[in-house]
């Protein structure tokens, strides 16, 4: 039977990717840079062979039939270069909380994209690799090299996929990921993206992102904390200010996410280094450097509203594992 | 004795004034639209020609020196105006709880620029009236004419000034304003205008400015209360994204602001017709058709972190009275 597992890491961008050149493809507007998340994984197994169609089980349970068909024609790409025709059973865990509102399409299909063609037998490079699991789900290209990352955008499918600008032991910083005690189910980032157009100040934010990807890439290779701080919560801003003025206009902030923010901004002017982003959710990704991640975490957990801290140190590229 | 008394009325703002092309003569980047409120208002009286030295009383206490000055300059402008270089007196009273976070200033010198001109005999026309007081501050433009006004942003001294494009019994909307419990002093928004122009999202902001001011002119002549609300709450949304990616980012969103604003949106989805704005301050302001004021205000008075809730319809323009 061709069977394989893989685990691959969730990662947090620092520069954010929202909007697609190519939607089908996803080829991005902008380029992005990311950390791993080395505390957080999805592993995936793959067998090819006994099954009559596709089918997916999500942490035990059977997925829905929208999240099946995605995976599904996922598999179509890899069964296009395998040149094969068997269906598969996909079996996914994540070993964080489901529902906590961290996104796992990253992960889940940076680790599909390994296990998948590892199991029909394919060795792609880490490039191709990282193009593969890009048109499963834009960010899962930035999953699959370990560490820091950034995402060259390209113009094509070859040219867009990503790099490691740094290993994971590089600069030991800390996400502490304060979970919001909240139900709203945002809007999902596909359709986010394509939203993305409507806003009247996505080309200016498009247009100056080189400007902070060269300032978080040099701060990521200088290890300048306060230059990383400043700029991951600006280019969340900038972000977040586009999805705000579209149409309809997308709040992924919650008011919690709003005092955190402003505490963050509070703190590190009091001397703790720490700095604010956030994804398509309301979940505040605090940075710092490793040593605080307690400081950090006890001003969290402090705040109402917060329900839980998770820590995540950077981590590694997607791999296989034995079973 | 040369004193004169006038009355002028805050105006909130339905597209916003957010950046100077010229900060001295306050040109703004941007033409603008809003509402005189008039259950708010300002009486000022000038007296000239019995004084040392400028005074200024607000509200029965001495004004700071900032404030005298700023103040001190206007004046210099009436009396280059009328060839004379006595000192005035001037004592300026709202009708509205200061400290509230209502911005005072249009308001002020509104009624500064007509009492002191009438003090000293000059006789203004509403657009020189209105170019007057665009000096002592911007948005002041707005609150000489009556009703519903645009600012006509000009490029020159000379053509930006505003004027009225329906009288205040055009349309019968009420502005509920949720005074926030908060006790943050904001960036004020002289310093704030100098700060729009760091933002990447400014440039874009303004471009896209003559699509909003056609929609909310049309909505306003054609008193379609939808078309107004969406376009109110996307054009405060565009001037927050400014104000919060410029360096240093200015966030004058509380959590509770936030609160309104996403429960706004709700009520106006379930059939109540409302829609937000705000100002560089806390305060949420939620237009509605003067029929629903009583409903919106029982609604802002529920959620926790609403001080109290003024009520202001649609007012005049500003005005001499009699002593």
């Amino acid at each position: 039977m061709k069977q394989a597992t893989a685990i691959a890491h969730p990662n947090i961008a620092f520069i954010k990717y929202w909007g697609n050149r190519d939607p089908n493809l996803r080829i991005p507007e902008n380029g992005s840079i990311s950390m791993n998340l080395a505390d957080l994984s999805v592993k995936t197994t793959v067998s090819f062979g006994n099954e009559e169609e596709d089918c997916l089980i999500l942490n035990g349970t059977p997925a829905d039939a929208s999240a099946l068909q995605r995976v599904s024609r996922f598999l179509d790409l890899i069964r296009g270069l395998a040149g094969i025709h068997e269906r598969a059973r996909v079996i996914s865990e994540n070993d964080f909380p489901t529902g906590a509102g961290i996104a796992s399409s990253a992960a889940a299909f940076a680790a599909l994209a390994l296990a998948a063609t590892a199991a029909v037998g394919l060795h792609l490079s880490e490039k191709d690799l990282s193009r593969l699991a890009r048109k499963g789900s834009g960010s899962a290209c930035r999953s699959i090299p370990g560490g820091y990352v950034e995402w060259l955008p390209g113009e094509t499918d070859e040219d867009s996929y990503a790099v490691s600008i740094a290993p994971p032991e590089h600069w030991a910083l800390t996400d502490c990921i304060a979970i919001l005690s909240t139900h709203h189910k945002p809007v999902g980032s596909t359709e986010g993206h394509a939203l993305a157009s409507t806003s009247p100040l996505q080309s200016a934010r498009v247009a100056d992102t080189p400007r902070r990807l060269n300032v978080v890439r040099r701060a990521i290779l200088e290890r300048d904390f306060p230059a990383l701080a400043e700029m991951i919560e600006h280019d969340s801003n900038l972000m977040h200010a586009v999805m705000m003025t579209s149409t309809p206009p997308l709040f992924y902030w919650e008011p919690v996410s709003l005092t955190i923010m402003k505490a963050v901004r509070e703190w590190r002017a009091s001397g703790l280094p720490c700095g604010y982003t956030l994804d398509a959710g309301p979940n505040v990704h605090v940075l710092c450097p490793s040593e605080f991640a307690g400081e950090v975490t006890n001003h969290l957990k402090a705040i109402p509203g917060v329900q839980t801290v998770l820590l995540a140190s950077a981590g590694g590229p997607a791999r296989l594992v034995k079973e």
